[in-house]
């Protein structure tokens, strides 16, 4: 199965749903979209389908255990069946949660998703890795499952916050070095809409190739090893976070020019971030070792996989020993310490 | 992949183990098992991995969510990565359990099962359909994850108690209807490992033609429909649920062949059962009429698929509405009533 990937319009949402192939639909909303958006979703109109509608909690907080079981058991006392079709809408985190449902009721049933923040638009809601928070880290229990449809409307976009924004922008960052094609839009200032679109589709197609990331779609994790360290130990948006954990490989394993490119991008996407968030502070090495140990991308007990960056569009993986890495940050913190953009 | 299955010695299975390609492994061991066979499994032998073991408590109960989220971080906690490897040792309920635990931990990590129950050895323990159990019925939060391997050791055999032998020789029995030349091994009382592994290399064959369970491997489900609400409303083994459901698919849409063959093959297999458990009270027809519609097979509304049999080896799925199914139960109530075999 291939992911159908398309532009619609708000109006245009009431109108899939109800082509779908299915004669039940189970809705999981964002509850921030859903009082913004409802009366454009006008779901009680859908004749020809029993729909069922959970709204969920505000972002990462719905992806736990607890919820999971709710809403599992709420569609099941519903009464569902393995032709029903899910749809997620909302942001990466609701969309990860209510893929994670999808992959598991009843052993699996399809589903779609419609981002509604330009992080998920770029990032989340494509290629099917779903998942929910363990209390020893972000995502460690999910799933691979691939969604029908993403319907990118890019018209929630109007109501995001600067903050999201911002974080999208630290996804796309990483989509340039990358692709060169999605650098060359974005130094050329293209429209957002067809930036959107080029990300998705680059990774549409790296999933294509390698949907249980054992190749080439690890090269998306550029940045996350540490920056998921950095979203725990800071508490960041997961954007902002992807973006200064490729500062940190950039500027302990990279070069000048990956770091001239970064200033050159930031400039061209409208990224405000200038300090990292451990300046003129402790570099917290320890925090970040203890973080990187338990990364679910690990393929052995003392050595991870790091995405590294020659220069634009041409990243490979390069595996190091956790000994290696506490090392190299031992003998950059001081540095490390007054690095700005 | 492929699971290879293998028939076992006791002494294999540390063996088995230290050979798997991994560095930490992370075992899943019904208690009941390691009570009896604990000195037969030197697991601290094993001199090239971690080993990380959690013991399973007894049957269907470890299949709840908070025995899933619980294992789950226990393995997290003790640091595990994507390449380790799980082996569930034990019944049905502990490999279901288990296989969910591996096809979701860190997003999935390969797994493999040592059925010590005869019902696993035919059944459970192949095929990579896992789950855990919903307050709306069982098996409903799940996925499809094969095991690599598939170590099927008699040994666990001598320990079993009758009511566990009887409930496997009910799925056995189902087999011998899907496929004649394990009914010839049955009416010919071949050894019993013979038929074990006829009947799991009969399942693994199905299974690759159909992994998700949308066409061919549908007839497994034979009896299960009826079989899975028998085995709720009056707490039966699973096998002998099976074989009741079996029998009312008979009664009900087979014919007088269907149910003499039942009488040789019980005969020839030393199933003891006789009496259905409805008899000589009130058919329980609402209650089965309620839990089929919850059944995780249903792919409408309003209708299901059932598995029929013309004949040994001669199975066909047909889809029946509710309505026709509820008339043909209260049409038949009454000699399902007086109905032995």
């Amino acid at each position: 199965m291939k992911t159908q990937i398309k532009n619609i319009t708000l109006p245009d949402i009431v109108e899939e749903i109800s082509r779908l192939e299915t004669d039940t639909v189970l809705l999981i909303v964002d509850h921030n979209v859903w009082s913004k958006y409802s009366k454009d979703l006008p779901f009680d109109k859908i004749e020809n389908k029993k729909i069922i509608f959970w709204k969920s909690p505000d972002g990462e907080k719905v992806k736990n255990i607890l919820d999971f079981q709710n809403v599992i058991e709420f569609f099941l006392e519903k009464g569902i069946h393995r032709n029903a079709h899910l749809v997620a809408i909302g942001g990466g985190a609701v969309s990860d949660f209510a893929g994670f449902v999808a992959a598991t009721i009843l052993r699996g049933i399809s589903w779609s998703v419609i981002p509604t923040t330009l992080l998920a638009m770029v990032d989340a809601g494509i290629g099917g890795k779903v998942a929910i928070n363990s209390k020893n880290g972000k995502n460690l229990i999910g799933a691979f499952h691939l969604p029908n449809h993403v319907w990118i409307c890019p018209t929630f976009l109007d109501s995001l916050p600067d903050l999201e924004r911002n974080s999208g922008m630290g996804e796309i960052l990483k989509y340039c070095f990358l692709e060169y094609s999605i650098y060359d839009l974005a130094v050329k200032k293209a429209p957002l809409d067809q930036i959107i679109t080029a990300c998705a589709l680059y990774k549409q197609k790296l999933t294509e190739e390698d949907f249980k990331e054992t190749g080439a779609r690890r090269i998306l994790n550029l940045g996350h090893s540490f920056g998921h360290a950095l979203e725990f130990i800071y508490n960041l948006p997961h954007g902002e976070a992807i973006m200064w954990g490729m500062m940190l490989i950039f500027k302990i394993f990279g070069n000048e020019k990956n770091i001239n490119d970064t200033k050159l991008l930031k400039a061209a996407l409208g990224i405000s971030a200038q300090t990292p968030p451990w300046h003129n502070k402790e570099f917290p090495i320890d925090k970040i070792m203890h973080f990187l140990s338990k990364d679910k991308k690990i393929s052995a007990l003392n050595s991870i996989n790091l995405v590294l960056v020659k220069d634009i569009g041409n990243a490979y993986i390069e595996n190091m020993s956790f000994e290696a890495i506490q090392n190299i940050l031992e003998n950059n913190k001081d540095e490390l310490r007054k690095f700005t953009l």
